[in-house]
């Protein structure tokens, strides 16, 4: 490894270095937070956030840019990083999808809906719902508490592990010393830019490439979408690193509620084909479903809104 | 009933009369074409709406034009016009909402989506539509057949009925003798304007308090819309009266669009209530469901869309 005084004045590891130094002491704060504030609190959640903040950009950064890093530190860490943000993610992922699910079941039975006199008539699609809402409100609190518990044990056992104390470790170490590669002695000015355009014509070639496919039955067609968005985040941090203004904020936002509502949709499926529920539950979840869908419908065309009126040009 | 031969020139009367033979000689050929096809042909469908146009027109005309007419004779022939439209209607209405849930069903569970390679992993909505789908397309053919068939014979019935030949009667009247009021003596330039202004208010007013409302949960607010879908309608007519341009022809089309879809909705909420359905299809009936109240929800914003680009202006 490079001695850190020997970094050329103006070179790529001299840009990179204290982003790098500065994500990782996020991560090491984050970690001391979440030791201090002790399980199952809310100081614990927020710590484990950061964590996964850091966690993230450190690894998109080692993505990005691993021409100018020791590519075989690069890539390993880059690994572990992608476990631990896995781990910790599972049980939020659980928490917002049951949040987001039950407030969508009181919306469509007309729970928060304003009413006006009754309707004359019957055939209410309303009327129905209602009967089905509560029981399929029960059965996924029931499937993703139950998901919840398993991932909140899973990142506690995670982040009691040695494996974890590894690549604490690696962070703290980053966190004063940056293993560069010798690429990264040439100038900032040769050397940052191109590994950054290769994600940002990964990203642009990606988004031309997007599907559009029906709200409901195109759910084959959802991963070019969520590829999308991890490569909007890589493109975000590589921008971080240059000391770009932040990009593209709104657009991201959309597809991180497509992918919210694309799983919470898979939720809605999977509880549906729960053996012996009532057919006004699986009805209840039908509507659910599609609703969902709908959902990542909307947010495709709210990030193509966005990406038209903010995108980066070629 | 005033002499036709004393209508003064440039009078409301003289606006009035062509108008309403013209709509009463194409009632009278459709109900020959009809005739003539005997039952159950494409001709005698395409003498229905033939028929059901034509009494639509004189019922909205004798509804406008009111003050103009004989108060009496218009209340009595748009009662017979409007029980004769409804019984004429309901059968198309089968046919046409069936084959748009059967539409509907074969897109949702990605009968019509291109398909790319196969998606990995378990949790596709898809998959677990494709089970119910069928069932449901089998389960809704079966209710709206049935229900098809008794409107059909409801409106044969009709057809060869006394109360129908009565109407048939006044209308064949009606194409050679208008029974006007005094009020239809006086200039068309001072006496046709104001009730077509009414109308014109009446739907400024509905358009103007249109709740917009959930797409699914909001199925108690589709009465409004209905009712822009019959004022729209009333105003095209009296437009046609005097001579106009085609009006909103969009906007109608739209409001068209949302009746079928709401109708739709609830014919899925319906069947997902008949007893010992499986889970599976009571989720493809909600799937479906929630669906066309999403095209309820779409058509909702291509009125509004079609409104604002051609709306009258007060």
């Amino acid at each position: 490894m490079p001695n850190p005084d020997l970094i050329p004045p103006g070179s790529a590891g001299e840009a990179l270095t204290p982003y790098l130094h500065a994500r990782a002491a996020d991560f090491l704060r984050s970690l001391r937070h979440h030791t201090e504030c002790g399980a199952d609190t809310a100081g614990a959640e927020e710590a484990t956030r950061g964590l996964r903040a850091a966690a993230r950009r450190i690894s998109g950064t080692l993505h990005t840019f691993r021409p100018l890093l020791d590519p075989a530190w690069a890539d390993q860490l880059r690994a572990e990083l992608a476990w631990l943000s896995g781990t910790l993610a599972a049980e939020h992922a659980c928490t917002s999808r049951l949040v987001r699910l039950v407030d969508a079941l009181a919306r469509l039975s007309g729970g928060t809906a304003t009413v006006p006199a009754p309707r004359s008539g019957g055939g209410s699609g309303a009327q129905s719902l209602a009967v089905g809402a509560a029981r399929a409100g029960a059965l996924l609190e029931r499937q993703l508490t139950l998901a919840r518990t398993r991932a909140h044990s899973a990142a506690l056992q995670a982040l009691g592990s040695s494996r974890f104390h590894a690549v604490a470790d690696a962070v703290a170490l980053l966190a004063s010393e940056v293993p560069l590669g010798p690429a990264a002695a040439a100038p900032a000015s040769e050397v940052l830019g191109p590994p950054a355009e290769v994600v940002e014509r990964l990203l642009l070639d990606a988004v031309a490439a997007l599907p559009m496919a029906p709200a409901v039955g195109g759910e084959q067609l959802d991963g070019p979408w969520h590829q999308v968005r991890l490569l909007l985040r890589l493109h975000r941090y590589a921008g971080e690193v240059r000391g770009a203004e932040p990009l593209l904020y709104e657009a991201g936002r959309a597809l991180d509620r497509h992918r919210d509502a694309a799983e919470a949709a898979a939720a809605a499926a999977t509880a549906a084909r729960t053996p012996r529920i009532a057919p006004a539950t699986a009805y209840a979840l039908g509507v659910l479903h599609a609703d969902q869908r709908h959902e990542v419908e909307a947010a495709r065309y709210a990030f193509q809104r966005a990406w038209q009126r903010t995108a980066v040009t070629t």
